[in-house]
């Protein structure tokens, strides 16, 4: 099974300010507050029953625009590359985005988040609850941590 | 583009003690601090460079053991039933997981971690590193916060 491809239809999409990548903050200190919608085909609608508890969601999407993938990335945050797996680069094997959003509003079949960093027209695979966090102080984070020390100095 | 189908190969699979569904620890309390392994395709090792900075990975997986999909589920910690994006169920329109592992080890191509809730075999999709936790008490959980509540009384 694990050689075989997978095939999936988009759930929804995105409503994003956002047209072209160069407009998402990016890099050290970048802050996503940027507020937009996830909309759902409307025959969806029944799958986001009790949402609205939920402050947080995981939102699983597809770069749709971004071509080719690479091993290595040199990330915006830091001079250095790495290895694919290690960064968020939308040049990936599979190209899956994973962004976390907290949930404002729900009107039917589209969510009002904050915190979207994706295009507008972004493809949705899935979205689910954000249950629970690895306390800060549990977290080694790497490369991240070292590029943010050297911009700090 | 956001109607096509979107193709993808596995880049790996899960290393787990778990055969079956059952042997599983699921619902209120449940603890995931089983030790497995992510095996990539040996050809993908590069992409794994500097991973081993970071304590805590994504992992994005499939759920390829699961059949169909309803957009309602009722989830083993709780007697309701919610919408299915409002749940982890394995029964959604695409059948993607999504577990935070801890990283203890890397042999190549192979992360030993703790925290595998997955069936032995299966298809990984993608690995990101885990950079930042939402805050506990700015999480709200809904249903599962009131279904926790409800089991200690």
């Amino acid at each position: 099974m694990k050689a075989d491809t997978v095939s999936m239809q988009p759930i929804g999409c995105v409503r994003s300010p956002y047209r072209d990548t160069s407009q998402i903050p990016k890099g050290l200190g970048a802050k996503h507050e940027t507020e937009g919608f996830l909309e759902l085909r409307p025959e969806l609608e029944p799958g986001l029953a009790d949402i609205e508890g939920f402050s947080h969601l995981y939102v699983i999407w597809v770069f749709d625009r971004s071509e080719g993938s690479s091993l290595v990335a040199t990330p915006p945050s830091d001079t250095r590359q790495h290895g694919v797996f290690a960064t968020r680069s939308p040049r990936r094997p599979n190209p899956i985005g994973l962004t976390v959003v907290e949930l404002l509003s729900r009107e039917g079949p589209r969510l009002r988040v904050r915190g979207i960093d994706m295009l507008d027209g972004t493809p949705i695979l899935d979205i689910k609850p954000y249950l629970s966090s690895i306390p800060e102080d549990r977290l080694r984070r790497g490369w991240l941590a070292e590029a943010e020390a050297k911009a700090r100095r």
